[in-house]
């Protein structure tokens, strides 16, 4: 979309003293009242503070204190994510009397890098939904089509990027809720490696399987969020130049697992898929058949984990007020109720078995290429979808492609590949190795180079 | 006991060809007869093949290629770890047809380094339990005293050390499985820091709580096991010498976790250790009290971790024949079939908490120092014990000091600390860094010089 904020290409105008951050974020505030009216991408707006940090970082400029890319970028927070002095609401009823007292780190080490805080995003109530339709604040609306979701359930965050109302979010992950939208939406959006970026701060779904992350427009400036939140602020000078060793793809190997993630895909995502993969080969990228064997597991063994976790989390107000929960999210909640532990030891015997698996396809390539995304982007209210011979689950489908890298906590990344005929983008998804998220972002970078312009 | 076998001494022996290890083995064959008769420790002895080892050894020493301070010494194996071509009973009915294909990682690495696998250990069945007395093959029997338990669960290698009729045993720890048996036979066993030895080849208890380690008949002997299991085999000059930086215990700072360690104990075990801590004292070690604030939770999330885990393992042969299991362990698995993922998932969040603490506890001191068991071995078949104020169930009192480091993972020692006056061991546990396991063996080469001889 042409009216994204890409904070790389913000920084340097930024830096160079053309653009002041007052009018950066200014503009973007302007803009979030009548795109708000009909995505619902914010739940609060916080305009004079912003605004005021804005003023603040423009004098320290004027002193000359840069403090790097970062500096005067206008984020949004998914509203699952303390900010100080602001409601962390989840989008539920439940916390609507909740101020958070203090900054999640990843928000403070934001601040820290110069970020500028303009509001907490809409989302799938308590992060728990593919679609950021159950909220207690009505549901997100897609930017290209108000009747359909923009994908959850970092589903404002998304939006808000899409729409060209910030330079970037911060979303969570837990089943591919980063990714998810991020694809539904043509963003870019980032699951780091398990653990990488804390998330204290963070109201939890399933502690086991949460990731915090960045989501923007382009890899560049997801990479500079990414960096910042994981405490190591970079400068625009240290990413790497996206034609990297060699022009274009060449010498990247990827490896795509097709039993599973290419079974069941709408045609026109598997088109996008396999015209990507073709630019790539052209490019330069090698490229092979790789297989997870145990992948079918996937959906059966994330549920034992995920579900538990979260009604571990939620017992007491579910006990106490069951009837402030969305009624698709309290159903999901009083399930997990009654999982059993010997079937949740064995899930997280599955789960590592997955890991060594995903590892061991990882020996020979350098990354996983698979779509995000089975589908584009649903209608909102949509219960079901149809992929090739079958009719599925909207909300099975939507995770299908993503949770099993939250359960082995590989890094994963999702980028716009293409559009459906009818205008709706179609996303890429790496997979790289654990703890190596830089090297799937610098891959990442050249790959999107290949891409068609969104 | 002066007729234990410690490999530090025996290996020089053997180094100086002073004595043969055909010698070493078949005099240990030897014993190993009449003493099984009372104490019951073995299940299999491999007499033949530990001979034939044995000369091989020999041959090879004649050749001048000498394996390091384990070549030749005679070691038993808890019968639930795998030794190739032997059954692997895990004393129950239910392994009766099972002989294992593989050697373990662990005995592999034993045998490499020279050691003699001479026998199968007797224990509590399938490792669920701290008394040794529930096994297919009959109780395990203290060597002092047959009327009474040798501990457990890996009670059959605590007793063939004690007994003198092996140099050193392979035990597993879940709950306290290594050092509860040591400390009742006057032994010294080490479970490790959590993932350091291998489990494979060793039917799982509770697959997030099992450790492998050594038993021996003293701190140096157990460190020359654990180096091999690690696969690192050491050599003698390889260890410190026990008088260390300084004489004694000079420079040891050691931290006692009185509340909830020391509440419930037997009065002469607590005389023994307060004497052990005086001895130290005077030795040089200065010594602090610490405080593990939620140490009072580890029964309850010990068991709402360790119950279903075991039960997940077992359910397919608990479902097909029950009547093969004993009683008391039947009911434990069945019971383990009930809990609640909720509560697991709220158990693992305390075991992280837990494990914080510990390592608090551990940022100004070098090792905490507590009782390894409330209480001297308990008679067979006893059901409840007296300390203090309180009567409480043997198996819970015996897990009580011990459990809490499966939780946590730190690494932690047993080792005898003198006698009651009826002549029965009692036992200071040190516990360490977590993966700095060989710094807790140095500093309790350097305590067992303080304490009273065995």
């Amino acid at each position: 979309m042409t009216n994204m904020l890409s904070i790389a290409r913000l920084a340097a105008q930024v830096a160079a003293r053309q653009l002041t951050v007052e009018h950066l974020v200014g503009d973007a505030l302007a803009r979030i009242e009548p795109a708000n009216r009909a995505i619902n991408a914010f739940i609060t707006v916080l305009g004079d503070r912003a605004l005021a940090d804005a003023r603040r970082l423009d004098a320290d400029l004027a002193r000359g204190r840069y403090l790097g890319p970062l500096h005067g970028m206008p984020i949004s927070v998914k509203d699952l994510v303390d900010v100080e002095g602001v409601p962390t609401t989840a989008a539920s009823r439940v916390r609507r009397d909740h101020v958070a007292r203090h900054d999640a780190t990843a928000i403070a080490r934001l601040r820290a890098a110069g970020a500028v805080i303009i509001g907490k995003t809409n989302l799938h109530e308590f992060a728990y939904g593919t679609t950021s339709e159950d909220s207690a604040y009505g549901p997100v609306r897609h930017p290209l089509d108000f009747t359909r979701s923009a994908g959850g359930s970092s589903g404002g965050s998304a939006a808000s990027i899409a729409a060209g109302l910030c330079a970037g979010s911060v979303g969570t992950d837990t089943g591919g809720s980063i990714r998810i939208p991020s694809a539904a939406c043509g963003t870019v959006g980032l699951k780091p490696t398990y653990g990488e970026i804390p998330c204290d701060g963070i109201v939890p779904l399933s502690r086991s399987l949460d990731h915090a992350g960045p989501m923007a427009a382009d890899v560049a400036s997801a990479w500079l969020l990414y960096q910042a939140m994981t405490g190591a602020p970079g400068s625009l000078a240290s990413l790497p130049d996206p034609a990297g060793p060699g022009p274009g793809a060449r010498g990247i190997r990827l490896g795509i697992p097709r039993r599973y993630f290419l079974d069941l895909l709408d045609e026109e995502v598997r088109a996008r898929f396999e015209e990507a993969i073709d630019r790539l080969r052209q490019a330069g990228a090698s490229v092979t058949d790789v297989d997870v064997p145990h992948v079918d597991l996937s959906g059966t063994i994330y549920l034992h984990i995920q579900l538990p976790e979260s009604s571990a989390y939620h017992a007491t107000m579910l006990e106490r007020a069951p009837e402030l929960y969305t009624l698709p999210v309290r159903l999901r909640l009083e399930m997990g109720r009654y999982v059993l532990a010997e079937d949740y030891a064995r899930a997280q015997q599955g789960r590592e078995l997955l890991q060594r698996e995903v590892d061991a396809t990882l020996e020979n390539v350098d990354a996983l290429a698979l779509p995000t995304l089975p589908i584009p982007a649903p209608l909102l209210g949509q219960a079901t979808a149809r992929v090739g011979p079958a009719e599925m689950p909207v909300r099975a489908l939507m995770l299908r492609l993503t949770q099993s890298f939250n359960l082995t906590g590989h890094p994963a990344i999702s980028l716009p590949s293409g559009r459906t005929a009818g205008g709706l983008p179609t996303a890429l998804q790496l997979v790289g190795r654990r703890h190596q998220t830089s090297d799937l972002l610098r891959l990442a970078l050249r790959v999107e180079t290949t891409l068609p312009p969104v």
